[in-house]
């Protein structure tokens, strides 16, 4: 049994200065708060999300099917981040397209669509953005950042940018930053958008079309990614649609591994904002703490003094263990305190949103033990 | 020091029977040769070519710049495959667009240009085309038929459809089929192609466009798999394009690994069919032996009687040495006699065609003991 979920909006007139030198006003955060914030303001913990993502973590909205919140298994009473226990905040992200400012919105400036002219944001700017949010909740500190992939990221930029207000940092299948090849993914994906003839130089707002070509096949090439060759081989296989008898077409879908993935584009590019998928997957390109310092990452975490959990999954190859374990070593150089759970799953990526019980079992040892801290 | 090399070309009047029930008729196949054919026409090797490479095998043309055959370091004179020794021939693939009759030629029965049209050619159906041809050539059986990555899966066909035609296969960085997340790939940059607007259904030739928007997607696509992750990281990593400053765009090309893509999918945009893209992407799709055996790859080669030779390369993850030794297992299933090197290289699936000594080491070997039986 899950919850009733309500979204809220909280409005920030003053400006945010971003890391590219631009700044933006008069913006408004969507979230969701499930649980109470105790007495003393200690028992909170914000969920930050990854590209497909939102604020609506958890629980769901009355009288609308499959609204479900995206770590529903996760966050919830009695679940692993009980929130019998725990104030749990979710933050749609600057530049998104579920209820946050993003570039499908008035620009205050020009009285018109932001379109191709929202700002660059970077995962830095989101958790200053978080940061002004939980001021106004009146929260000093948080209990725990917890995040997967590009969420994962934004949990390990709190401990380097807000060390103070922060016990405990969960980092759950992210990397220190992206390799070459997961740029490259990317850039494909956002070249598939950017020459897509309805994106209109990101102003496809005022020319009434979506550029969903190119949407379908940002998602598709996603889709892949997220997955691992096993679990696509077991899912899938080379089974047929249709039947036993090849149709000998290169157009109609032949594989239902053709079926799944045009099915999984389709659904995304009716709801997804082509400008947001291009500022998100930029934000995952850029984020790289380790870059003032010359690509040293024990040198970037000197700053951070919160206690850590990484998690990652043996089939992942988006955000390989290898990845995580950089973290590790990193924030042991520091004398950190980090716990590590490499978990043996087949699902890849999409692993870190799964219900795997050994998983799932060390997210709740972990959690229970900072409820104890701050109960 | 390479040699001159002269493409040729031979009219087929009668139809080829395809897989799909259709058939071919009219039709041209170009190829060339290197070296001589021996007296007794027991020295002929055949090389069956990928995806994006053709019957110019070796060898270059005068006064071109860059007309280095695709397999230069491989064929030709004291090479591995010595063309001092061997009667090399390369064809240029039914549907490919290098000069064999493909979709941007005129279909006999309409007089229109095939264009979307053109029937659905597999790798059996090229086998069927590469025998006719040495057929023409008077040779009844070949020395070797060799092949990387499709061209690989052309070798083995040959060694179930014509046993007893070849004394050799040698099939290196392929695979008994593509899996889930080959097919994958594969209908991504399909559909990258078709649904670019230019491509009006694959009938693009009389709009006088060229859906390059999809094809530079597919290219893109194809780099990304073609590369192991570590030869992305030491090649380019998170090097920027220029200077030391992020530009904060999402357009402009931030990173060298951006900028690399671009080009090659700019560049092959300029030159590749589409819907020679289409059909060869499917026939690599379709090519599964062991389909009409329940997927029992042992019982599909039991009709196979050549000696093999099998090579891959350890990071190559879109042809995995797994699959390679998918196909060793159910040769000696067999009892058929089988080489098979694992080749510790750092390139991805790109080394079959890269300069690796212990891999031209391998080839030599092998290709100098054929020479003997055939001397």
């Amino acid at each position: 049994m899950s919850f009733i979920a309500t979204p809220q909006s909280m409005h920030f007139p003053d400006a945010l200065p971003l890391q590219s030198g631009a700044s933006i006003r008069d913006y408004h955060l969507a979230y969701e708060t499930y649980g109470q914030l105790n007495a003393d303001q200690s028992n909170a913990v914000l969920v930050c999300h990854a590209l497909n993502a939102s604020h609506h973590v958890a629980g769901y909205y009355p009288g609308e099917e499959k609204s479900t919140g995206w770590w529903d298994n996760m966050i919830g009473p009695g679940k692993p981040v009980d929130t019998d226990k725990f104030f749990v905040i979710g933050v749609n992200n600057l530049g998104s397209c579920f209820g946050s400012t993003g570039p499908m919105h008035i620009n205050p400036d020009t009285g018109r669509v932001y379109g191709a002219d929202f700002p660059v944001v970077t995962v830095e700017d989101w958790v200053n953005a978080q940061a002004r949010l939980l001021d106004r909740l009146g929260i000093q500190r948080l209990a725990a950042v917890l995040g997967g992939s590009l969420g994962g990221m934004q949990a390990l930029s709190w401990t380097l940018q807000y060390p103070e207000r922060m016990r405990h940092a969960v980092v759950v299948a992210s990397a220190p930053n992206l390799t070459a090849e997961n740029i490259a993914f990317n850039e494909v994906a956002r070249r598939a958008i950017v020459t897509d003839p309805d994106f209109h130089g990101g102003n496809f707002y005022q020319h009434g079309v979506i550029p969903q070509r190119g949407l379908r096949i940002a998602r598709m090439i996603g889709h892949i990614t997220y997955l691992s060759d096993d679990v696509m081989n077991q899912k899938f296989g080379r089974q047929l649609r249709e039947g036993l008898e090849l149709k000998y077409s290169t157009q109609d879908i032949e594989f239902q591994i053709e079926s799944y993935l045009r099915y999984q584009g389709d659904k995304f590019s009716s709801y997804f904002d082509a400008n947001t998928y291009l500022l998100i997957t930029r934000a995952l390109d850029y984020f790289d703490p380790a870059r003032r310092y010359g690509g040293q990452l024990s040198q970037a975490l000197k700053v951070a003094s919160a206690r850590f959990l990484l998690v990652s999954f043996t089939t992942d190859w988006r955000f390989a263990p290898a990845r995580s374990r950089e973290i590790v070593k990193a924030l042991l150089d520091n004398g950190l305190q980090v716990s590590y759970a490499e978990i043996d799953a087949p699902h890849g990526h999409d692993a870190f949103l799964l219900d795997d019980p050994r998983y799932m079992s060390v997210m709740r040892s972990y959690f229970e033990n900072i409820a104890k801290e701050v109960a």
